[in-house]
């Protein structure tokens, strides 16, 4: 372990995020150790002084900053990690890839697409190792959907369609703005459930059935007021409390998305299924270790959807955890992240989804806001997504 | 049972449909003993002489005919049931009630909102009993998310989505027209999964949701040209493969519907779910014995999703059959349909859905194709539909 | 249908089974065109001339009897179905094989295996056609667990394991003995869940999986007394509330059995599941369009249990009854038994289980309760069983 | 941070278990930042020094041993943890015992009752705190089943069934004895399924639903010789491949427990059920973050099994965590038994299962194989169990 090459961490945001990422890097090496490369929890950033220290000895970083641009202003930080609200990931990112640093940023991206733009601009004029927390690519069972598409088993793929369902917002008493509701505030979330939960759809989608091309939309915002934590009046909400899409994508599958904080009884039901010529897949979240799977070639009599437990050492990252049977949890995600991350450092190769694959998510999201605001289909922009061909593996 | 009064039936058709609502009639009196009204399988009607025969001889009808204006001429038929091929209906339907014959038709009613549009003013001028076979209202556990809507267990309702997947026509070898494959061919179908299985998605919505106002939709036909049975020539294939819509209900929840026979792995899956600020329900016909149901009323700690195996005494239908934990099939929603219309002939309240809510039907499959034709949203035309009510009951 | 041969029904017992069996006759000839035979509604016998009357309208028999000796004495009447309960079933049948007729007889055979025994004997000397109606085999998918298994795709048989669980009893004031309730009544019933419940799940395994060769049980009376309906008095309760044992069969597996009416939240919850070598498959009543299947020869990354919706052309029976997706309910397995009964008047070929199959089920059910009451293992003295044979099919 | 309290940890072993203890006391401190005391990795022991050494790296333990006698002479070691195979558990105990050592030791205590005798004798002389890894009371929806019985809303108990499944060893080509297959040599291991999977079964039945105290077990061994990796002898087995036992537990319920490793398609199946007079429960490893709930309470119509994802902070453990509906995994349940066990050490009270605790499952364990092997029931001595009360909390 003396061997292994050190990247200092600075992290900007103590909030969910905060958390999982540093579980991320305090984790990756018991489980990766074949890695090059080793994260040291260097730095962390907040405003409070105090919550920030509490959360540096939790943690076990080294010290604090209750400014970013400190942070980034270090010469013993390598890679700067954004994880505060949508409405500062611009400037942070542009401010740490002008100083050089590896950048690691939460989606989405930005709040825009315009936003997005500068972004990745930094990112290209400073050449700067970089990616995007799209964490559920990297749950073993999507991770094999990928593997399973890509291998070509399904055939020509006829229908994608997703869906992410929540309820924690039906309430008319959660307050928009402010710690811990910051996403309900269309100033410092840029939207609702598009940017917040479609992102993490339509990131997938792409990956495994490439770009989406044209949308037609609909949002709903079915609370219109809510009280405003940070100036405590009653104001108009701003969100999409819901939103539907249908689409095209390239290779002539029809597409179906939703995303709601309306949806009693799912509390973050992440849904996708796909439909091929030969054989179908779906997944959800809260059953993350499972992967469901219909193979047509199956003889008839004994042909039925199979239910993966996603848990043997030559299903993706399984090699790394315990033993068949033994399920792992949202979070071993963001392990993977870091493993990944830390492995394209070894490689050269980028560590998809990054800015630019992020940006192209982003074109879908405007996009789909756009169609639902004028009530017309829109064209995205997006002509391909990394790590996705037509062509079987 | 001397005193039952009879209804003698002249069945038209004798296909899959034929049968089961023959099955209906057959069933109806061992299992609804307490009806006034008993079926009498007096007449069915092909043009196959010989198939009509023994079609006949299977289900025990009195006697064959071969001509359908031959049925409709006999006085000693009371109710016409219409089973043939949709671009069928509207002919024999007005002249049937020209005939002054009660009339069953299956469904959808017609090809097109206009030729439904003739039946329903035929109907309303000859005065006559009509139903239309929207069957799958009456599977219990439906019937019982109806009721629980109605009750107002669910609050405000947000959310309503319904699919109905199949795969039978991935292969390309399937031809379109003729037996067995007319629903394939857009002249005898008028359309493809809108007609056939949106229709039924559509009816249960807007009995228990409210009408529909508007709709945003998307078709994809995708094998372009297969083999006309009648004719041996290859031809453009005219319906619809898929379509997905979104759109409003009057309640001001967001509705979305898909249906596609392109679904790998799914039979005849119709599923919907409903979410509402109280609770949320959900059903799939592959397992029509059960409703699903939340209630955030639960204690927290305890709360989850209910499956519920609706074959309880005190579940709707469910005291005609055999004892708790037993189940029912597909079929039952036909024999259930039989004894809710004898019950209207003893009423003399409407047996829902008729003519006039199957047009309204027709008018959310109007639009939804004409939506996807312009690629625009379209207005339904539809204001309110029977046995739905803003009002808890 | 004309040239169909006759078999006139005359059946004893108008309660649960009664209706049942009358539904079997009622139905076969309308999705099994083909037998030859047909079964004929000619009397139904039952102490109350006027319940037994409003039965025989309902189901359209011609006639009704009171005394069922009189029934037996028709020349009019073909074949004897005993739908009463399990104390009258060792006379009735003895009777009716005396007098030539064939029987069809409901399960279990009879209270005790010196009972069962009595009526092979009489069988025998009469060679009559007769079976019991083990219904649950001729669910399709317990029909195809058999095939799979015959066809030796699990390999060599580790494990086979069963239970049925119900809840109806555990209310204190659930009376014993009179209609409705007789199976609460030992000297009705002979035994309580061993001979209602687990007498289905040892048939089904026997016929799957091979003879029963010892057996640890123990059994538990959870309410000591209950009152009697017909003598209104408060008496101990004589039968197992709960049974629960394990076994070896002959072929070197170990069987686990359980059946209770105590399990608080199953209605009629009939599973098995049986692990062979190569695969495994288990079934469960409750979803009984469905069995789940797992075979270790599928690709590692995509194995797992498939749910198998049993209702395509080419699985057992369903080629007689709807489309692929649209499942049956509890009571076809009954419209199969009568329909394998006439194919057996065909072919001269026993209708499985007949009284014999049935004789060594209940050879197991004596060792069970023995077993129990001696604290002790004990043989069954079963040594083959029709229909099983060790080597694949 | 600095004012935590450190436990300095000798850790013994490194394989499977040694893995998921280190990272319990890698992640305890950053998800229970309360807790007043805090693991240190101070040492590893295992006889390789080479292995040692990469493992320490891995885990980041200061040091390494290569003799665990020379590990527990140590004075910067407070506590021991024995993650070795069970024919080594007795004496490293008693020896850590006496050198004052606080042990956590892994389950099954010991190979036989005899032993764990002695090692509990040593506990008690020396007063040191002491953990037995149990750790599947300490999945969240394990210890919320325990928190559901123990307030009293299952009412009377009826049943209490679990089962333990696997398939790893179906292939006579996997050896016995040495590194990862030491648990198929009955020297080392003590027994097979027995103490190696039904004795968690036995310990989270004992906590839940109270003293088993008699049983009637079967065993079987299907493969009957090995090779041993350390002799290259082709050797008989001697392990129990599959067990199976009914038992009453002092409570009046009947148990039924059943394990194998030859259950084809069960990597690690942990189940339970519980069925009391007004509400049922179960559970399986599987799908470890749901629970499920049957209330009979629930109004009929909408009664059924509720599926609880177990992810709310107001369920155990889960405040620690993610947010609603993320679930966590396997490793988790010994995070939280370090959490529970640094707890102990503040309030004083012990860590149940402590070795007493472990002594009354091993009773039960070796009633059961005595059982096996005389074919006859067997009284186990046990009396009570910590943690359960008859009485509602």
């Amino acid at each position: 372990m003396a061997t292994k090459k050190e990247i200092r961490i600075g992290l900007i945001g103590t909030g969910f995020m905060g958390r999982t990422h540093s579980n991320g890097y305090s984790q990756v090496s018991h489980f990766f150790p074949e890695l090059e490369y080793k994260p040291v929890l260097k730095a962390v950033c907040s405003r409070n002084a105090q919550k920030v220290q509490a959360f540096a000895d939790q943690w076990g970083y080294e010290s604090i900053e209750t400014d970013w641009r400190a942070l980034i202003a270090r010469d013993d930080i390598d890679a700067v990690d954004i994880c505060t609200p949508n409405d500062t990931h611009a400037e942070i990112a542009i401010a740490a890839a002008e100083a050089g640093k590896m950048i690691l940023c939460e989606k989405p991206l930005a709040r825009t697409l315009a936003e997005a733009q500068q972004m990745v601009d930094a990112i290209d004029k400073a050449g700067v190792a970089n990616t995007v927390w799209y964490n559920y690519r990297r749950i073993p069972a999507v991770t094999l959907a990928k593997q399973i598409v890509a291998s070509g088993k399904l055939g020509r793929i006829f229908h994608y369609r997703a869906n992410f369902l929540q309820d924690w917002t039906i309430s008319a008493d959660v307050p928009q703005g402010g710690a811990g509701t910051w996403r309900m505030d269309v100033e410092a979330a840029g939207s609702g459930v598009t940017g917040d939960l479609l992102a993490h759809c339509i990131d997938t989608a792409m990956w495994i059935n490439g770009a989406i091309t044209d949308v037609s939309a609909v949002t709903e915002t079915f609370v219109k007021e809510r009280m405003h934590q940070l100036t405590g009046q009653v104001q108009p909400v701003g969100i999409d409390d819901a939103c539907i899409f249908h689409c095209h994508f390239d290779n002539g599958s029809l597409g179906l998305f939703e995303s709601t904080r309306y949806a009693r009884g799912h509390k973050a039901l992440y849904t996708f299924e796909i439909n091929g010529e030969n054989a179908s897949i779906r997944w959800d979240l809260h059953d993350l270790n499972r992967l469901e799977y219909f193979d047509h070639a199956d003889e008839g009599i004994v042909r039925g959807w199979r239910s993966i437990h996603v848990t043997d050492g030559d299903q993706p990252y399984m090699d790394k955890w315990w033993v068949p049977g033994l399920g792992i949890g949202y979070e071993h995600s963001f392990i993977h992240q870091v493993a990944d991350f830390l492995k394209s450092l070894e490689t050269g190769e980028p560590c998809s989804p990054n800015f630019q694959d992020a940006l192209e998510t982003q074109k879908v999201c405007e996009a789909v806001l756009e169609s639902a605001a004028s009530r017309s289909w829109k064209e995205t922009g997006v002509e391909e997504f990394a790590g996705y061909s037509k062509e079987p593996a």
